[in-house]
């Protein structure tokens, strides 16, 4: 029996449909609440009930029951479009969705939460929006940020490019939370823009009293329509309901699986605070609007590994890599940059080979400094390239770029080595560490 | 030529000895220093010189030109040892190193900096040490941490256990701060304990004015001596000069590669403060002093895979480590705990055949939870073991110590969803965030 036919034998036991409210019980303990869509479309053993507290929860139905409490209504999915015009004295923000929760708007009637995304959605979902700017609103993808890829960043600069080349003022980029610091690393590589370039993302979906995604959505439009042409991450930001940060593209990082002040600059401040929709306060060096022409460089090297150093690894590991073709190694070591001594063979390999590999830490905060201890001074002639205060993310991120644009390993160094986006600082960034 | 011949030459060209203080030309900028002891047996093309800002410095020797400023003396290796008497009032601390930063004393005549330690050697260069307690000191290994392995890990509790059956009140080890957490996670699961079990370390080597040695050791020797039978980490904290945390073996990370304060407690509070090595606050509940009988859990698996997801992994290499024999898998997911999807079948096949695969997140902070988001159903349907909200670290040493006290894989699933040492809360740790 395939999955929905399970779901569905299950169903159909307490003849309950979508919408219904429902109990459901299992290992003596009872669930109560909506059922939602994607139960009756089920491509596991779980169904989905949305809580009275507003969490959806999955519910694996293997030796489960179920029960109608009431008939509820199957939500409409999709609501009818409603033309927008534009008004010429506003700026005209280009809202571009990949997907995830930012992306998703909630069917009031059952709870269940939906990835339609159109600018009639999106402004009545969030009418605060609609006087602060003209809106082009596309879904370039539906994908959940687990499953980026560094393909999708190309495209998805591209697209901004053609949107930044069809007049938009500035571009806000809806995109899954788990991968978003990766993506904002890669389009800052990707772009040189004279606009702003936010990507916002959302840790509650909207149908929670305690959603991120309006607050996010309104200050990425006021990072988007302000002066600071970088590639930014707004998000909530930690010490005030009403604020949220904005992080340079190439500083941010995840830090957190489930909180709304989970990204956070690393080695860096924040660019700027925004509350309501207005920057508060600036706090680092920025690009402004038009100091740049738009420039696309979109080619990236696929076949980059990341590899995390542990105290099991060995160097068959660093040979795999070399083996199955990869064409650079971004290695997240301990400490200031190192590895088990025995890998240090396999690294001179892949660097004889034509391969360059890049020290990061898996410390996350600081700066790598192979100078100071022997094992980093073997690695340093090994050929390894310092990553100096990138994060691993960021450190692979650039490698893949800098792979697209020369496949010679001494011209990889060397763009390794400048700084691009902002992503490496000569000066003591030892300061922005956690509080 | 050799490196060893290659530097002998170079230092003879301007025949200056270990000691001297030089002036050594490279690329149009000079440095200043004297000459360690490293120089002349050095393994590598780098000699290395002491700064007057008591900073270490690597040159490699290539394209540059030495010069003698002034003759010094060559260093005395070693000490003459000297008794040092117990008395009966005291506690017995038993010392134990394993090398790394902390272990290492200065010697003045020329500021290089050696592994020698003996109880002598560390009670001279720490004298206030003498008063708190008798002291057995032993050097164990003398290695730099990033080559640590689970067999020293084992080997390591095997001494501890042996120096509390013959009578020791509490236990330091002096480690190399690099691999330190994933040491002290491992003794968490190695041995119960009657009596407290510390880790320290040093960022800064004891001849540098910054240094953390003595703060760090003094610490942990009130640590050691107090009532907290844990498995602990004591380092610098990071609000004041003059205090210590005390953090717990199973809830702590290397979080900064140079800084100080770098320990830091994930997803809790440190147990303890200590100043002048008196315990100033306790904020956790510890076992105490006598409350566990010893006894070790010495086995453990060294065919453990630690794997980070990252945009452009593959497939292959979950089945590569299946195909290398691995016996289980620790995987760093993005998030709440997610991979690419494409991930998945290969992941069903490690459970499939017998290999445990336990998700815990990169965010580093925070809980994995795989029952929010399809992704991550999809995940539990494929036998994917929830780290909840233990570090990929602690999850990985567990996953190794699970797989050597069973092979089956329903029995090391049920160890890793049990608390064994305090590194799985099922209270909400999430306040337990970044200021």
């Amino acid at each position: 029996m395939t999955y929905k036919e399970k779901s569905k034998k299950f169903l159909s036991s307490a003849n309950v449909t979508i919408g219904d409210t429902v109990k459901i019980s299992k290992n003596n303990t009872v669930y109560k609440g909506i059922l939602l869509d994607r139960s009756e479309d089920a491509e596991d053993n779980y169904i989905v009930i949305k809580l009275d507290s507003g969490y959806n929860l999955g519910i694996n139905i293997t030796d489960a029951s179920i029960e109608l409490i009431e008939h509820g209504d199957k939500p409409s999915i999709g609501y009818e479009e409603t033309e927008v015009s534009k008004d010429p004295e506003k700026m005209n923000i280009s809202i571009i969705s990949t997907g995830g929760t930012v992306s998703s708007i909630i069917d009031y009637s059952t709870g269940a939460v939906h990835p339609a995304f159109t600018a009639g959605d999106l402004l009545r979902a969030n009418p605060e929006l609609i006087d602060l700017a003209n809106y082009d609103v596309k879904a370039l993808y539906n994908i959940l940020s687990e499953n980026m890829k560094s393909k999708y960043w190309v495209e998805t600069a591209r697209q901004i490019a053609s949107d930044i080349s069809d007049g938009a003022d500035g571009i806000v980029l809806a995109h899954g939370t788990d991968t978003m610091h990766y993506t904002s690393a890669a389009l800052s590589f990707l772009i040189e823009s004279p606009v702003p370039i936010v990507l916002t993302g959302s840790q509650r979906s909207s149908d929670r009293p305690s959603t991120d995604t309006f607050l996010n959505l309104i200050n990425s439009v006021g990072a988007a329509k302000s002066d600071i042409a970088e590639v930014t991450v707004c998000m909530h930001d930690k010490l005030d309901d009403n604020i949220c940060a904005l992080h340079s593209g190439v500083r941010v990082r995840k830090m957190h699986t489930s909180r709304r002040d989970t990204f956070r600059s690393i080695n860096s401040e924040p660019i700027a605070y925004l509350k309501e929709g207005n920057i508060q306060s600036v706090t680092g060096h920025y690009n402004k609007r038009n100091e740049k022409e738009l420039k696309l460089h979109d080619n990236i090297e696929e076949k980059v590994g990341l590899i995390k150093s542990y105290p099991g690894i060995t160097s068959e590991l660093i040979d795999y890599h070399i083996d199955k073709g990869y064409k650079g190694l971004l290695i997240e070591g301990t400490g200031l940059g190192h590895v088990n001594e025995e890998l240090i063979p396999s690294l001179q390999r892949a660097n004889d080979e034509g391969i360059p590999c890049v020290m990061t830490s898996q410390c996350i905060y600081g700066r790598v400094n192979m100078n100071v201890y022997s094992t980093g001074r073997k690695l340093l002639e090994a050929n390894l390239i310092s990553g100096e205060d990138m994060t691993p993310e960021v450190g692979y991120v650039k490698l893949s770029w800098a792979l697209g644009q020369s496949d010679n390993i001494d011209e990889v160094r060397k763009i390794m080595e400048t700084n691009i986006a902002g992503e490496l600082n000569d000066r003591l960034s030892a300061k922005y560490f956690l509080n």
